[in-house]
């Protein structure tokens, strides 16, 4: 029997690009990758499971910070290569830099900016102090 | 003299994701391509330049549905990897199949269901009618 897993577009590597969006703020968090066992685990789990490309190996957001993503919604596109995750952040931080998402660094006149507080030292989110 | 684009991680394609948002609805409308030059184009015309994978060739959004995506910010994500853009949509409208976005599939008990209303009829966005 044909899977919903066997509908996605998986690329040559076997993945697809995912959108993690916060349910609340509705800011684009992240764009991780996922092959089939991270998106059948993030099914199965309710929490975002992606593929560290290059750590080669399943990675649940949150695993080392605590911040999870919990599955409110998942869409796919139209074309089937693509994931979007309406999601609940535990702690309001998407990012390694300790900011609420990734995408901090704006376009402005050429150069890239870096915007967006750090709400949390990545020291401690990830126990080096 | 290093350019902001020389600070884009480009794949062994050439090419990053770009995820497009609407600056009024705020939903995640699409994932697509930019090569170098698209993105380039993007912030020099101030509107969206995708690359398309399957036509191998530059694609300014709306160039036949003319739905077009005027560039309201553009972001990059910290890994340089990933850039977002928040858009102003033409006609509200930015899948092909006429509706607001391309996630209009949605995962509901293991099958992907159909959602979200068809805003025109792509016959007669495509002038097929």
């Amino acid at each position: 029997m044909k899977s919903w897993l066997d509908e996605v577009t998986w690329n040559a590597e076997g993945l697809v690009p995912a959108v993690a969006q916060d349910a609340a703020s509705r800011e684009v968090l992240m764009v991780a990758w996922m092959n089939r066992e991270s998106l059948e685990r993030t099914v199965a789990s309710g929490e975002a499971v992606y593929w560290s490309r290059s750590r080669r190996k399943l990675w649940r957001k949150g695993e080392e910070s605590g911040h999870v993503q919990r599955v409110v919604e998942l869409r796919m596109d139209c074309d089937s290569d693509a994931i979007l995750l309406r999601v609940e952040q535990e702690g309001g931080i998407a990012c390694h830099t300790g900011r609420e998402r990734c995408f901090f660094l704006k376009l402005e006149q050429d150069q890239w900016v870096t915007t967006d507080p750090v709400l949390r030292d990545p020291a401690l989110i990830y126990g080096r102090k």
